[in-house]
């Protein structure tokens, strides 16, 4: 249940297919990341460029670029750099909670800068957001983020307030997963075209990404997911394996998660492996990329922008990290 | 340097002096307050709620109505809401920072939730508060809130820059206050009406209120400030009556902070006392009150609204915490 941002998402496969334009514009989106990170001296130049530079993979920028399609200007690509502070900002809030030492296999700022330089980073992210689509009246798109941003701190809350607790449902999961992954991958793609069916496209593919995440924190191998397995239950995070493996092996339920030690956590990975559930979860997971797919069709859409987003969903299932 | 907010600031005597329309606007922005808290479900009602509902004066929306006048309507409203969701977002960030147990009294939410609680509800009270403006359309207040919480991460980033170096000048000690105070005063009263004075002394009495919370926590007494003398000492933020003090006794720029305990800080503060320098700050901070009270001169203003901003400005410096 971590957010995952060492993810390489599918943006290679999406570029190699895409035309002209996207490669260009998803440039412009670095630059003005670049620029977050310069127009503020050298305060924030050490932290926040180092997180900006870490990179990941623009998921969300991406999906609004890939949205808004080839006439989308300066305004799609301000929300795609928007939307990725504002995602940089959750991540660098992130490993304040966590202690996390490193993402993307580099230094956090939490570890480096300590707690309250984390906190103050991420909140200048956040504020760099907003201030740069205000700048330009950007109405419709801060909306829209800022209804994204209240439900990813909710999000936040909820798996803070059911943490350890195995009894949660699968409802109450989903439900979690909706505020804190689905609801930025629907603003993103809500950012660059306002049509219904495509938020929906968003949301669903949010919760198939969310999902294979906390597969992953069960399966591994550590090698290539980059962090040990049972990371998530070490958190007290209890996710969708855990809540469909219980269904097989009630007695899972009565772990006491806060127990755990590593190699606890391990062999509890193994015991929720060995019901089958990592199957069912990816097949539901596949199942959510099939129906956000569908939602591609209701909408009326360009051709080639139709097949990238079909290959931005297959790709959010076909990783490792 | 701490930004105080059990702030009893002058909201009484302005309250007193206003005729007709100031205290139901004020109950206003209570209401809408609440609202934030309640509209969230369960999750946020404990810990925003209560943050919230532990109040401290409202300064910030006090400024906002005032300078909104009479006719200012929903709009001031909902900006007077805003910042004030902005500040406690801040206030409830710097106690994941301090690890403070306190604030006006009552349990912070870090102290009773955990820090990733307290980080995530302050993110929620932040997102709020754009939200609330976005909902509205009111992109010219989302804009100066959007530049003003940017000023704000960027003094506390700042000010963490500087810790323990007593070598800081007094001009970077302003540039700080005037990021993290400052800027929010300035923007309440540019919030509530679109006049260039009216900014300047919105900062002018920020400044000056920065400076009278920094004299405070060398004089103390603690049981009229509610904290230990040296508070910021001990935090390693140097501010003006030590800068001030280490003209008259230059060995004060020696003193490391890092190494102080509370009974060793509050040593430190009789000895930046013994300077004079406290007057010398509280004169300069009185100084910066006059300032501003010209600045109103210069605005074509209704008698009674310069009336309760001059006590609002006067306010800010007759105050113990």
């Amino acid at each position: 249940m971590t957010r995952r941002s060492s993810v390489p998402p599918p943006v290679t496969a999406v570029l190699d297919a895409s035309s002209r334009w996207l490669p260009s514009r998803l440039g412009e989106v670095e630059e003005q990341l670049r620029e977050q990170s310069r127009g503020h001296g050298e305060l924030l130049a050490a932290d926040a460029g180092a997180t900006l530079a870490a990179g990941g993979k623009r998921l969300r920028p991406l999906l609004v670029l890939l949205c808004a399609g080839a006439d989308g200007g300066e305004e799609a690509v301000r929300a795609a750099t928007a939307i990725e502070l504002v995602h940089m900002a959750t991540l660098v809030h992130d490993d304040v909670l966590d202690d996390a030492p490193l993402r993307r296999g580099r230094p956090t700022v939490a570890a480096t800068g300590g707690r309250g330089r984390a906190v103050a980073v991420g909140d200048l992210l956040f504020s760099r957001a907003f201030a740069l689509l205000a700048a330009h009246g950007d109405t419709r798109a801060i909306s829209l983020l800022a209804e994204a941003s209240v439900a990813l701190a909710r999000g936040e809350l909820a798996q803070r307030q059911d943490a350890f607790d195995t009894g949660i449902s699968e409802r109450r999961y989903l439900e979690r997963c909706q505020m804190k992954t689905g609801k930025l991958f629907e603003c993103a793609c809500l950012l660059g075209l306002d049509v219904e069916a495509l938020g929906a496209f968003g949301a669903e593919i949010g919760l198939a990404f969310q999902l294979l995440d906390d597969v992953l924190d069960v399966s591994g191998p550590p090698e290539r997911t980059g962090k040990a397995r049972g990371t998530d239950l070490l958190d007290g995070t209890v996710t969708l394996p855990l809540i469909v493996a219980a269904e097989a092996d009630p007695a899972i339920r009565d772990v006491d998660l806060s127990g755990l030690d590593s190699d606890a956590a391990e062999s509890f990975c193994d015991r929720i492996a060995a019901t089958g559930a990592l199957d069912q979860v990816r097949t539901r997971a596949l199942s959510m990329v099939t129906a956000a797919k569908q939602k591609l069709n209701e909408a009326q859409f360009d051709g080639e922008q139709k097949h990238l987003l079909e290959l931005v969903a297959d790709g959010v299932v076909q990783r490792y990290s």
